[in-house]
C-alpha cells in the first residue's frame, strides 16, 4: 500500500481537467495505493465462487428448493453459469471453491474444488448455524483460495458466492453487526413470494434476537450462528486479500455480510476492498454504508455468483490504463508545469 | 432492429432468476434488438471524436484558451490523451475527425482527417455561429464518419468531441430543443471560475432568446446560431448510426446537446442510441430525460472526449456474453421446462 494523495498527485499532473474523471479517478486511486504503485497492473485475475448450502432453507425462506444450489455449481462448473459467461467477457479466470454444499455426486471440472466443511449449515431458524470450529475452517479456506491466488500471480480477485438461503444468512449477519431492525433488511433474495418473504422475517428477526444475546461476549460465536459456510470462507478471503495487498472486488449483498464478518474478525480486513455495486436487496446498501465502502454500479442486480462484481474488472483496466497511460502537462507543455 | 421483447423473451429462457441482473440485462435487450439478433457482435468497435472551435471563447466563458482544442488535437492524434488510454483499455480504435478547429499546422496522423468546414464558429453572443450550409456541410462530416465506421466492419460507434467552448454551445442548444431555463442549465464545463461561469450565463441567456425567436419556423436555423461545427457532425453521426441498425453510444452533455440537434432534423435518429453516464454538468441530466435516454453510469465525469461512452464497451461485451454464453433452463433440465 502506498498514500492515496501520491496517487491522486499524479492523477492531477495528467493533461485533463483535474477531477474531471470522476469515480474512475477514484477507482485509479484506490487500485494504485492498494497496489503500491503508480503503474497498478490488473491481469491476470480470477473470479472465485464460493459455495456452500443453508439448512434454514427446509423452513421456507424462498422458492428455490437447496438442489438448486447442486445445480448452479455445476453449471458453474461446466463454464455454462451467468458468472462463467461475464468472466470470459472480462478475461478472468474462475475458481469454484465448494465449502459446503450438499451435492451427493460433486462435478469433475478442473473449475471445481471441494473443500467443504460441511453438508450444509444446519437451520439457523433452531440453533446455531455452524460451530465455532467449522467457522474456522471455512475462514481458513477462504484464506488458502488467496492464497492459491497469488501463488497464481493474480494481480486482482473478484468474490462470489452460490447458495440458495445465503440472503436469508446475509440479511442476518448484516441485522446483527450494524445493529440495525432486521424486517427492513430482508428482501426477496433470488426469489420469494409473499408468504415466504413474511417467514423469512420472522425467521431472521428471531434468530439475530438469539445471536444478539451473545454478540458482546462472542462474537464469533454470535456471527457463527447465523451465517453460511460460503459467507464465512467470503470473509476469510476478504481478509487474505487485506493482508496481501491484493485487491478484491466485492459483489452484493452477500459478499456484503462477508464483509462484516471480516472486519469483525480483523478490523483491517476490508484495506484492499472496492464494492463494485449496490444491489437489489435492501441490506446490500446499509451493510455498504457501515463498512464505509462506496459502491460504482446502481443496477438493480441480484444474482450472485460474483457478476456485479466482474463489471468492475475492465472497469479497473480503464482505472490502470489512466494512470499509466496518459500524457502529462509537463510532457505536453514540454517540462516547467505545475 | 427487432421487437426488443424477443430478446427480453430469450433472456427469460436463461438458467437464472429472471430479471436478476438488472440493467445489464436492459444493456442486452437494447444491443440485441438494435442489431436484430440474439447473438450481438460488439467488436470491432471505433471511438469517432468531432474536434471544432468556438468563437464565443474569446468572450470570456471558460479559463481555458482557444489554443488548448489544438494542444488536445494533437494529444489524441498522438495517443496521449484520456481517451487514447480508455480505448486501448476498452479495445476500441480512434479515429479524430476535424470539423472545426481552428489549429493552424494540423498532425500528421493516421488518426486525424481535415473535414473542416470552416476555423471555428463565429462566436453566438455575437450572432449566429454558423451558416446553415456550415450545419449541413458538419452533419454530412458525421454521417460520412460513420459510413466509413460501418465499411470498416465497425459493430458498434461510440462518440466523442473535444472544443473549448462547447459546453456553452450544449448548455443553448440544451435549453432551446428541451425549453428549459437556461440559466440552470449552465455549468463549469471543463474548467470556470465564479466570474466566467457568470458571464456564460449571461451570454447563453441571450444566446438562447435570439434562437427562440426563429425556433418556430426554422429550427435548423435557430440551432445553427448557438451550436458548434463537432457537435452537428455528432448529430449527423447519431443519426447515420440510427438509420444503419448501428450501436451508437453517447457521452456527455456535449453528446447530448447532439442528440437533441439530431432529433430536432430527424425524430427517428436516436433509434440506436445508448446513454452511457450523466455527467456533472447540469444541462446533461436535462437532455437525457427529455430524449428518453436512461444513463448506466452516475460517476460526475466531464472531460468529454468520449471517455465516458468508452466505459460502456466492456459492459456491452458483458451484455452480449449474457446473450450468447449462459445456458436455457431447458438445457439445465433436459427439456421441457420454460
Amino acid at each position: 500500500m502506498i498514500d492515496p494523495d501520491k496517487v491522486a498527485a499524479h492523477l492531477d499532473r495528467l493533461a485533463k481537467p483535474k477531477g474531471s474523471l470522476g469515480r474512475l479517478e477514484d477507482l485509479a486511486v484506490r487500485l494504485g495505493s492498494i497496489q503500491g504503485t503508480l503503474k497498478p497492473e490488473t491481469k491476470p485475475r480470477r473470479l472465485i465462487v464460493f459455495a456452500g448450502d443453508h439448512g434454514v432453507v427446509a423452513d421456507g425462506v424462498g422458492i428455490w428448493p437447496q438442489a438448486v444450489t447442486g445445480v448452479m455449481v455445476a453449471m458453474i462448473a461446466a463454464g455454462r453459469a451467468s458468472c462463467s459467461a461475464l468472466a470470459r467477457a472480462c478475461d478472468a479466470s474462475v475458481r469454484l471453491i465448494d465449502v459446503g454444499s450438499a451435492m451427493g455426486e460433486v462435478p469433475s471440472s478442473p473449475l471445481y474444488c471441494d473443500r467443504r466443511v460441511g453438508r450444509g449449515t444446519l437451520s439457523l431458524a433452531q440453533g446455531p448455524a455452524m460451530t465455532a470450529d467449522q467457522f474456522w475452517a471455512a475462514w481458513m479456506a477462504g484464506q488458502t483460495a488467496v492464497a492459491e491466488a497469488r501463488a497464481d500471480g493474480m494481480r486482482i480477485v473478484v468474490l462470489g458466492e452460490i447458495g440458495i438461503g445465503n440472503t436469508t444468512a446475509a440479511a442476518a449477519l448484516i441485522a446483527l453487526g450494524c445493529e440495525h431492525d432486521s424486517d427492513a433488511l430482508v428482501g426477496a433474495g433470488a426469489g420469494a413470494t409473499a408468504e415466504t418473504l413474511d417467514r423469512k422475517r420472522t425467521i431472521v428477526r428471531e434468530a439475530v434476537a438469539r445471536a444478539r444475546d451473545v454478540m458482546a461476549d462472542d462474537p464469533v460465536a454470535a456471527m457463527a450462528a447465523v451465517a453460511g459456510f460460503e459467507i464465512v470462507a467470503m470473509a476469510g478471503a476478504i481478509a487474505a486479500a487485506g493482508d496481501a495487498d491484493l485487491p478484491v472486488v466485492l459483489d452484493g449483498v452477500v459478499s456484503g455480510a462477508a464483509a462484516i464478518v471480516a472486519q469483525a474478525v480483523d478490523p483491517a480486513a476490508l484495506e484492499t476492498a472496492i464494492a463494485s455495486h449496490v444491489s437489489a436487496e435492501p441490506a446490500h446498501r446499509i451493510a455498504l454504508e457501515s463498512l464505509g465502502l462506496e459502491p460504482y454500479l446502481d443496477w438493480g442486480l441480484r444474482l450472485g455468483e460474483g457478476t456485479g462484481a466482474l463489471l468492475m474488472l475492465p472497469m479497473l483496466d480503464a482505472a490502470a490504463a489512466l494512470l499509466k497511460d496518459v500524457a502529462t502537462l509537463d510532457e505536453v507543455t514540454g517540462g516547467g508545469g505545475g
